[in-house]
């Protein structure tokens, strides 16, 4: 059965307005004609922007819905991984239900696609893996979630977590996630090359969390691109974070980046205020591909964040001091179509052709847009509308 | 006329449900009794706080409800000033219109004391000052307003400039403002001893912006103090932005510190993700009182800032790394009983015999309060409402 939709007044990535045609899921082409039974929306002049791309976040450690957690914990790395592992029952945190939770929020702030790193470790075992696989099949058709199997607490340190790392994979999780192969695996050479032989095995690409700074950090880098290069995995991995590449040493930097491009290796920055982060600009004018996502929503390391990607874009946007309309719209860029690239999302944009995942939104230009970060008129999710004036129409629980 | 308010079932500062009176503009003491034709207001158990405070803002830079500014605007400091001084006549900028309207923001924000710089310079003389002064006289009662005059164009560089600050303090600016002294100004005694002593003259308080970074940052830090010291005006000056304080010299940094702490100087910090900022904690922990503020919203130098203080505590705590809820609640703080300290307001808190200048928010805690940022549901000065549910009682034009 097909399906149309004309989204009438609306202005494409905030240009002149015009009216937008979506046949069967996806935009059409000029000159394709509407079939029968068309849904007309009054887009009232809204921007049109393509689909938000939330490229890292955890779904399955939000506190969400939960009553308010009073965080007292220790200023380490370690410590926030301790406490988080060791609180998740005594919460009550159901990786399933928190999972719906965010992804319901992110659906309210026009994110069409979601990639998740869940919690893989010794202590809960697959649990978060099969709750977000939960989510993520219950929401098929609404957002698109992709999960990472992700060491948090550590892989090698860990007897058994390699075990379960490719439990994880078997289950159908998307991408092989890794953490700080040195400051918190203690073994870089066997951590990253257990994650590389988990992405051969089963032929996906990998997603590493690396908050190593300074030259620990680039150390650790330099071994993940001499794996990808060697084995021909260019355009399949990310380095999340990567505050190493914020380092005072910019020729340093600068050497690195080169390789970065040329193994294709996806940086994703949240925009961090607090450390060293990678430059936005430098990266992408080296052919460095950014992304950025959530991070970790109001969960036990943090009371921050709120699924928002247009938020996102001006944090990222205040961290690189963009302050012209040009340098702006390149955080927007990164939070949508360089989401979309790290992701390897077909069919992604608002061109013809593209998977009709959109958003309309008030706003004089992209970047009132979004440093006003108005509520979502409308989301739609392969021509369905999934979020209207700012509320999901799947409800939370 | 006395005038009663009786807010029911409200929580001060997050703590357990109560009522709050409020007589004839004033917290009421215990056992005080209401007088008759009592106002009662249900707080529906919102969070009471004080008013917040906006230490540090430009009321006759904004851009509030012109048409959207494409900033193309320059890197340097000096190209975002000269733009700025260029386009206020082309852009149709009225200061005394732009300031109401941000005052409005404001107040709908929550902030019931503003502290404005505004620009005195050799091409618009008073004309920012006298707009400004003239939102003050006409907000009296609503919000209260205080002028710095500030030579954003630099003041020893423009002859006239000097003349004109007398000028600006005898029509009756608060404060005396100055900015970079080497950076900017290129005489840094030449610039000092005129502020201290302009400061002298009129018996004002002195707030100089500090962009300077590092070492140069660091002597005209020292320069200031020494002439706190000298001229027994501790307690009357506030050193905005204070970069400097950020370097990595902290053997040095923490000297100066208790330099600081010693002449009572206050620091301003809007807690900014690009550069190198002072450390909230580190100052606090030696005695230095820190305030914050939205500093420029929406203008030529760029189109962040929105009003909000709760807002602000959140960047202030990310800058900070303030992630347990002890922390996140320090920069509350900054945002309310530092920026009162700092701008020497009489009578403020919640505290029986203060100015009933407060705000209700929604929250679990003051955290949740901070990282949700609600609408106001109510803001009251002086125990009179001026905003309700996220708008200002005063429309703006
Ligand atoms: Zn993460
Ligand atoms: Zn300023």
């Amino acid at each position: 059965m097909t399906h149309s939709v004309l989204l009438k007044n609306v202005r494409p990535m905030a240009g002149p307005a015009t009216d937008v045609l979506i046949v069967d899921g996806k935009f059409a082409a000029a000159g394709q004609s509407p079939v029968e039974g068309i849904e007309i929306i009054d887009g009232e002049n809204a921007i049109l922007i393509p689909g938000l791309i939330e490229a890292h976040t955890h779904l399955d450690k939000s506190l969400l819905g939960l009553p308010w957690y009073r965080n007292e914990v220790g200023p380490l790395l370690v410590d926030k991984i301790t406490n988080e592992r060791e609180s998740k029952i005594p919460l009550g945190m159901d990786p399933q239900v928190q999972s719906e939770r965010q992804a319901i929020v992110s659906m309210a702030k026009g994110s069409t696609h979601i990639r998740s790193h869940v919690d893989v470790d010794t202590v809960h075992g697959l649990k978060g893996i099969e709750g977000v696989m939960a989510t993520r099949d219950k929401m098929r058709g609404w957002i698109d979630i992709e999960l990472v199997a992700f060491p948090q607490s550590g892989m090698m340190t860990r007897p058994g977590t390699v075990e379960l790392m490719d439990e994880a994979m078997k289950l159908g999780c998307e991408v092989v996630g890794g953490l700080d192969p040195c400051a918190i695996d203690r073994d870089p050479k066997g951590h990253l090359d257990t994650l590389f032989s988990l992405a051969e095995r089963y032929g996906k690409p990998i997603d590493i969390h690396l908050h190593e700074r300074g030259e620990m950090g680039c150390f650790s880098m330099e071994m993940i691109i001499e794996r990808t290069q060697a084995l021909g995995m260019q355009n399949q991995v990310v380095v999340s974070h990567a505050f190493c590449l914020g380092q005072p040493d910019r020729k340093y930097v600068a050497q690195l980046t080169e390789q970065l491009a040329k193994s294709g290796i996806r940086i994703m920055t949240t925009g961090p205020a607090a450390v060293t982060a990678p430059a936005i600009q430098e990266l992408r004018d080296a052919g460095v591909v950014v992304c950025s996502g959530s991070d970790g929503i109001r969960d036990t390391w943090g009371p921050f964040g709120n699924a928002c990607m247009l938020d996102r874009a001006m944090f990222l946007a205040q961290r690189n001091n963009f302050r012209r309309d040009d340098e702006v719209e390149i955080a927007l860029d990164v939070c949508t179509y360089g989401g979309a690239i790290s992701m390897d999302i077909d069919n992604y944009g608002i061109a013809p052709g593209c998977d009709a995942d959109c958003v309309l939104v008030d706003g004089e230009s992209l970047t009132d847009m979004i440093v006003s970060s108005p509520a979502r008129k409308r989301v739609l999710k392969a021509g369905k509308t999934i979020a209207e004036n700012g509320e999901c129409l799947l409800l939370a629980r």
